[in-house]
Order: structure tokens, then sequence, then C-alpha cells
């Protein structure tokens, strides 16, 4: 029987995930929640329920909540209440143990199941961590994210007061450290220094090495390309000079909805309750025969 | 209280078990058990148990099966049988389905747990192709081993008659294509054109290109050095052109042992069954507060 799935938000990452959630074998897009429902609604969702709330859906299994991530606490926690599981991709690093545990008690009582943080980072990145920090338990481990848009940054960018559009591309510097490259277009009036000032002080740039460069048209430069390489050098046992890496070149917004996809498959596995990426066996994640799994991938 | 690990065989892979069972800070080395433990032991075993038979130690959790591969089963079952849970790093892919069915049904009988094919190809190998099949479920994954010594294909060849002494290297080709180097030290009289020929003809080696050369003294040649890439590139959602890549650079029985270890400790958190490392959440193999570990790594 099919996995019943509605995706909630019709942003960046909304639009992947109906396609990701189309191109799964095991399940059926029962319906999108947006805001603005009763207008007229753009072809890719031409044969797909669109309400402007999940209650209006006859059934849902997992919603896969893709609204921006500080939204991702409420709305999940108001999913799960309804008995249906959540996916998300909460990308807050420092508070995702809080959320966790909040949704945790929702999730409980109410037996429902909450994947949170599933993108690819946090997400599959983090999966990555667990398995570099296995094979040489001693040792650091280096995230180097792009060349690429950040949409976290992006997103902070918008929100400045005298921008009108913005592009954060974060560049890789090596050893975890990164240079971030911020265009903003202007909104009439508004003033370019106050501007830069205003985004190298704000919290996600702060502690990195940022230029502000004005442009007429960010539209034209928007590509949705992003990367990663993770490096780990350490120690397996007492045996020093294990050396591991993962790099990936990937459209982000379209990895992001694969992952919550297969996040939504795996939360029909799971016992009522919250987890990471990182709880949740990778086998659960898959679609297809486990035998037949594991004869093709152990 | 600590997890009590018996070794379980001091070839190759044993050696670095001890060592990474002493490394890990929530484990007991309880012993080590060999065929000749009634002879003089190496320095690395002065002050451990030596025993012929794992019943010779008060109290095991876990044995690490370090004999060759094809002995695993039958040692894993005989242990399991006593309610100790095993690890092994069981290699023949073409089997592993079978032999975790078979180990299941002894496993949940006498409420132990096996974690089967816990190395590194099988085991954390099969971890990143998992997860690359989760990121793009369309496309193809590579696995490229090498350059580095093929345990198992060394040993295929000092099996052979007229053989001494033998090592075998795995060099890739990319795309999941290997040649393999293979340099024998001959057994007096033996005839180095009949040895090449076995050697040709076995299974292990009669798929791949094959090369076969006499040396004086095979142990000059050693090196535990290996690696791996393993790359696949496919379709996310329905967006194509999606890349990724695994590589690592490692001591081979290290890595092994190490990873072993790891499933040791995860082995205790399962309820009685048989495992691969697939169906096992990452974090159980991480030594630590689950919160912290979840701030670090997610």
């Amino acid at each position: 029987m099919s996995i019943k799935v509605a995706v909630v938000g019709y942003g960046n990452i909304g639009k992947y995930a109906v396609e990701a959630v189309q191109a799964a074998p095991d399940m059926e897009l029962v319906g999108v929640v947006r805001r603005d429902a009763a207008g007229i609604q753009p072809p890719a969702l031409a044969d797909i329920p669109v309400v402007t709330d999940i209650e209006q859906l006859a059934e849902v299994d997992v919603a896969l909540i893709c609204t921006p991530t500080r939204l991702v606490p409420t709305y999940a926690a108001e999913i799960l209440a309804k008995g249906i599981n959540t996916v998300d991709s909460y990308d807050v690093h420092g508070q995702l143990v809080d959320v966790r545990r909040e949704l945790e008690q929702v999730a409980v009582k109410h037996n429902s199941v909450a994947v949170i943080s599933a993108g690819w980072d946090p997400g599959t990145d983090s999966l990555i961590r667990g398995i570099f920090a296995m094979m040489a338990p001693k040792g650091i481990t280096y995230t180097n994210f792009g060349p690429g848009m950040s949409m976290g940054h992006t997103v902070a960018v918008k929100a400045i007061p005298g921008v009108e559009n913005a592009l954060s591309v974060t560049i890789p510097a090596g050893t975890g450290i990164h240079r971030r490259l911020v265009y903003v277009q202007l909104a009439p009036g508004a003033n370019f220094e106050s501007v830069k000032q205003a985004i190298k002080q704000d919290p996600y740039f702060v502690n990195d090495e940022t230029h502000v460069y004005q442009v007429d048209d960010v539209e034209q430069l928007i590509d949705t390309g992003h990367g990663v390489v993770i490096e780990r050098r350490g120690v397996s046992g007492k045996t020093a000079n294990q050396h591991f890496k993962y790099e990936m070149r990937i459209n982000n917004p379209a990895l992001t909805a694969q992952n919550m996809t297969a996040c939504a498959r795996a939360s029909v596995k799971q016992k009522p309750g919250a987890y990471t990426m990182l709880e949740i066996p990778i086998i659960d994640y898959l679609y297809g025969d486990r035998d037949a799994l594991l004869r093709e991938l152990v």
C-alpha cells in the first residue's frame, strides 16, 4: 500500500519535494498545503489537490514540512498532534537537540513519528560525519561547503532592510573555513554602505570573511548547484594516518527534497518518537525488498 | 559498565582488534582465543588471558570473530548459541544474505545478537553505498578498490599448490574495473608457469586482468595500506547530474578491526537477531552521550 504524503509549503524545496514524491514508487502525493491555495496554481500542481490546511486532505501518513526553517518546530508539533508523521530539514544546528526533545513528547503522545533535520546538512552529511567518527574515533572532521548558493544565508540577507533581492554564495577556503560572497539588489533609495555593514554584522556572516557586491539583477546570477567536501584524518584503534573524504556536487533543493522523501519512507517503519537521521538504520530509507537491497549494497 | 569483549583469532585482524578494544573507553578486553594458547605469547598479549576455547573466559558480552572468513559462519553460530553476541567481517558477498538468515535463527533462539560483514567492504562501504542510493535512487554506483593489498585474494593465492608466500595487489582501473598484480614466492620444485595458470583460473581472478610475477621474498613487498573510491552519478527526484564520491586511504586491518569494535558496541543495543551494518542506526556505533553526539555530528 502506498505511503500517502503531503507537501507543506511550495517554495524552493517544496517544488522539488513534489517531484521526489512523484518519483518514489511506493508513495502517493495526496496534496500540497500552501497559503495561496485559492489563486491560479502553477502547471506542476495541475492535477494535485492544493489546500490551505492539511485537515482538508482526506488521509495523510506523512507531511514533508517545506516551510522556512524557523516555522518548522511549530508546524511539526501541530501536524504530529494530528497523528501524522512529519519530516523537516530544520537547520539551526545549535537548537536541534531541543527541537528533537519537544517533538519527541508530542509524537509519543499522539502516536506519530518526526524525522528532523533531514536535508543534506544537517541530514546525509550528518550520517557521513557519524561514519567517519566510527572509523576513526580520534581525529578532526572538517566540513567544507560550496562553492554554491547558501539558502539560509540568502534568506538572512533578504531580511535586511533596503535589500530587494540577494544571493549569498559560500566558497570553501579549506579546513572548515568559508568565504561568503554576497550579491545584493537594493530597494529604491537604499544605501549600499549601510546594507553592506548590516550584512557583515549579521550573525550569519559576522564570523566569516564576507564580501558584499551590488548588482542590478540578482536573478541572473542564481544557480542552485552546491557541493560539500567532508574530510577526516584520524586514528583507528591505535593506528594513525587513516584518511577519509566525501565529496558531492548537487542541485541543492533537489537533494534536500530527495532526502526528506527517503525519510518519509523511514518514518513509517519507526516507533512513535522524534529522530534525527543518525538514529534510523540506513536500510529503512530505501525502497525495495530487504534481501535484494542487502545483496546489492552490502 | 564496560562491554566485555573477547577476540577470537589472532591473525592480521585479530592483532588490530586487540588494540581497538583496548582503545575503546567503554570496553574491557577479557581475553583472546587462539589455537596455540599454550605456547609463548607475543608481547602484545602479555597481560591478556589467552585461551583455546571461549568457554574458558569468565564472562563475555561480545566476541569479535577474526578467523579466516570461511570459518566465520560455524564459529559465529557456536558462540551465539552460548548467548554471546558476535561480530564478524564475513566477506563472501554472494552468501551473506543466507549467512544472515542462518545466524538470525540461532541468535533469536539464544537471546544474542550477530553483526555480520562488519569490516569496511562489506561494512562501512556498504553504508556509503546505501546513503548514495538514498540520495539518488536512480543511477550507477562504482566501487573502485585500491591500490592496495587484498587480503581475500592473497589468501586465495596462498592456497594454490606450489605457492610458499604471496601478495595480491588490487589496482583500480576506474568504473569498478580492477587489475590484479600477484607476487608469488614459489615452494621448492614448484613450476612458475603452472602456478601462474592456476592463479589466473581461480574464481577470485578469472574475471579480472591478472598479472603474476615471481619474486624471491614476498615479505619485502607487503604494505597493509589500502583504499577505495566509491562514486555515484544519479537522479534525485527528477533532477539528474547529482554526483557523489567517497574516498579513503587506510591501514586495512586497522580499519576492519576498528569497525568490528564499533559493531560490538552497537550489538549490545540491538534486539536478538542478525544484522548487517545497514540495519543498525549509525549513532549506535558511537561512544558517548546521545545529545552530545547529536550536537557534534548532526
